[in-house]
């Protein structure tokens, strides 16, 4: 019996997709998505479990597929793999509101969480460009961040309980809905952010939070040098308000705006623009705690400008800029992207280093508040990466507590700069985990490790 | 060479306790924490290093000793186990207030890091009533979780970075003290509640928060039917200035109210009693979103009594009987305490159910908006556990989605009970977790599993 009829035995003919099926379906983000040629779509944590049992038999080894949004080519598949896909895992289970729980496949979109959520008041923690897209199980699978981190945490801390299943299809039952749980190890903790090589996620259980009742949000130029007292000063005066701050340095905001077509800036001409976000009890308390917070930073000379939303057209154009970083993808032949973190005060100097060593002008911005700085360069058709790479990595290395990725996860793409960066019990401690939770290594194999 | 001898070598011979000197220590709130006879105290992440190596050789295994606060017995020792205190390893070692990063040694105080925080205007995101004692290594160890994990989460929301030692003496460095770090699995979080049996945390990066500028404090009266109701009105209209939700039963609240002496009660005679923190960016603008939030509750009845403190004396009388729960401990022979958690929805049945079954009736408290209570039984000395243990956990094993430890966790205490509540599979991929970092067993064992 051949593994495609094996699998059809488990969930139905129309289920199992060969080459010829997967050619018509998109890659997403990773070009190379499709190229187990096999995939299978379970309907149930049951018929999932009995996937894997089926693979291991085959002695196939499988790779999760949720929205094919990673950015890290986490989803990289080949002849003798199998592919699994969520798509029909996508129910959202329960809504307790009282309690501020969702239940939901793995298969459900952000987006459609969001939907169901906001009619009772309530949102995700997280939220990411990738909305529409990317899935519950994805974003569990890559711990996704986002720019609410500061106030909500990476995905992590959102995550109350799960369902996995391991390569021998062994199910665990992980789904305590609550907020405290200390009744022994706290598995669950394993496998988010494990993209799918030590367990997969079949269901899980996610705190939500209250929709923020008024926002607010300013764009502000200052000198990097005042980026820490700054930072300060918005923590101590928006304390629980502070929602998000966002930077992004003159070569990005001058390039984007070029690209974009942007002929009215809000502001130019400074040393670093950074947007910031405020909540509060309504647009109008937030907006005037933001004013109380920045005035005494104008006038102490800490900012160079403010501007102040005072309409949703006001804020969709100070967020321009930052949300369409995607401009540069599409205007270059090459467009490459990194993901890393630093303590915030070693992130200008970090900048320099790499402005000043590199061939081509780093395009940078980023979650400024949690140390998060996406470097792009925007290169011609036929750019090696390699010297690249090799310039990202080696100047971050000069750098105590920095990382070579923040949020987007390592997958097929950082492998290399993961060894580099790490040192070697810390990689012989990941590997014992690995051998714990998948000694035959069937579960998405080569990948982060 | 007696393992004293060697150890210390290592130490020093001043910081390696025999018998008679652990006689003369206060055995914190584990009558067995002595029980080992040999105590080590290094100072310094290499000294435990070498500490390790040396038990190793001798044979002996190791129980980690912070602040003796823990309440599950997880300091018992015996003799063939060497103690290691952290006493000496009690430095800060660093405070960012940019960053909002605080890295201490594990042997400092939850008071003493309260107290270098304080002047920055910080505070740790976790706060327990055993701040004096308990130490953040301590904490780490057992994931403590307090009064304010509505808001900030359980001290595992807070770890940004560790340092571990294992058995063997391998020193793990995971300290990027950063946000946000997706490199690879987050070995860290496998450490955070483990209870010193699979590392020992010799360094920590913890997150630290703006202290509020203003707060507000009131206690509400309800029938417990209504709890839900007002929890999805108290998360809407306050959002994040929402800071603590503590209920009272009132067996327990007149019990207390009783034992102290109180005469002059904020309220009495209702269903359940509910203190409400809110925070805010003053005293006044809390209190008045407190107060705009419970009026209309009130009105719809939702409420039976509501009382806003309007002054700190207002406010310690309302959390006086919250608070002093220690009185029930001194004044009866048998004291037995629990720490459950269940869904909002299963909190009241619960408590009727133990009502309708105990002997003695249930005094319950706890921290209601995590879904963790409390529950005491205030007995005459020489009455069993046994029986009680069976109707607490038993009376909660028909409720799904319960957990036998919200915050305390396991230790020596709660392993039968934790044997009984979890299914096989997931016990034993705790296992093959243990069996992965301490092969040999050597810390802590018999604890937790
Ligand atoms: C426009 C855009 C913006 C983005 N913005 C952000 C951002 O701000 N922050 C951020 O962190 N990321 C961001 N990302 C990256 C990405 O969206 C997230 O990592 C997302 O969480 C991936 O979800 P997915 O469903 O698309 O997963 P996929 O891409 O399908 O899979 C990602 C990884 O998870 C594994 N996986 C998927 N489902 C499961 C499962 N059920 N069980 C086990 N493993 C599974 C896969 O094997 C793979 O290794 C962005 C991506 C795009 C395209
Ligand atoms: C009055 C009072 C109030 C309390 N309130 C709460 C509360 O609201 N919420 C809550 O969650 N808990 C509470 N507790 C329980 C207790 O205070 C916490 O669990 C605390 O975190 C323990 O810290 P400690 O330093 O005293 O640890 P210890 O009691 O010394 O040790 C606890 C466990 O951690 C291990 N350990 C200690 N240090 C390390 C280390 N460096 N590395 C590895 N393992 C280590 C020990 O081996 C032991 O298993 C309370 C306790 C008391 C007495």
């Amino acid at each position: 019996m051949s593994a495609e009829t094996a699998f059809a035995g488990v969930v139905g003919a129309e289920h199992v997709l060969g080459p010829a099926r997967l050619a018509l379906r998109d890659p997403g983000w990773c070009a190379g998505s499709q190229g187990a040629g096999l995939l299978v779509r379970p309907g149930s944590t049951a018929e999932l479990a009995e996937v894997m049992r089926v693979a291991a038999a085959e002695g196939l080894s499988v790779v999760a597929q949720g929205g094919l949004t990673g950015l890290v080519d986490g989803t990289w598949s080949a002849p003798g793999q199998a592919i699994v896909s969520f798509e029909r895992m996508a129910r959202i289970v329960d809504l307790d509101a009282a309690q501020g729980v969702a239940v939901v496949e793995p298969g459900v979109t952000l987006a459609a969480l969001d939907a169901a959520l906001a009619p009772l008041g309530l949102m995700a923690g997280v939220d990411i460009a990738a909305r529409d897209s990317c899935t519950i199980g994805g974003m569990v699978a890559t711990n996704a961040g986002g720019t609410r981190v500061l106030r909500y945490g990476m995905t992590r801390a959102s995550v109350l309980g799960l369902e996995v299943v391991l390569a021998d299809g062994t199910v665990l039952d992980l789904m305590a809905p609550l907020l405290k749980n200390n009744a022994g190890y706290d598995l669950k903790q394993v496998f988010i952010g494990s993209e799918g090589t030590l367990g997969l996620v079949s269901k899980v259980a996610l705190r939500v939070f209250a929709r923020p009742q008024g926002s607010a949000c300013a764009l502000v130029g200052l000198e990097p040098g005042a980026l820490g007292a700054v930072m300060v000063a918005l923590r101590a005066g928006l304390g629980d308000g502070l929602a998000a701050i966002e930077a992004m340095w003159p070569g990005y905001y001058d390039t984007v705006a070029g690209l974009i077509g942007l002929t009215r800036l809000p502001m130019a001409g400074q040393g670093l623009y950074v947007i910031v976000e405020a909540t509060g009890t309504s647009d109008a308390a937030a907006r005037s705690a933001l004013e109380a917070c920045l005035e005494p930073l104008l006038e102490a000379g800490l900012l160079a400008d403010a501007v102040i939303a005072q309409s949703q057209a006001d804020r969709a154009a100070i967020w321009r800029i930052r949300e369409e970083s995607g401009a540069i993808d599409a205007a270059y032949g090459v467009a490459l992207s990194y993901d890393v973190g630093l303590r915030l005060a070693d992130l200008q100097g970090y900048v320099e280093r790499l402005t000043a060593r590199s061939p081509a002008p780093p395009l940078v911005f980023g979650h400024v508040g949690d140390g998060n700085l996406h470097v792009m360069f925007a290169l011609p058709e036929g750019v090696e990466r390699a010297p690249f790479d090799a310039l990202v990595y080696d100047t971050l290395a000069e750098i105590a507590g920095s990382t070579v990725s923040a949020e987007h996860g390592i997958g097929l793409e950082k492998r290399a700069a993961l060894q580099a960066a790490l040192p070697p019990p810390v990689l012989a401690a990941m590997r014992s985990l690995k051998a714990a939770f998948d000694p035959q290594n069937r579960l998405n194999p080569g990948k982060v490790l």
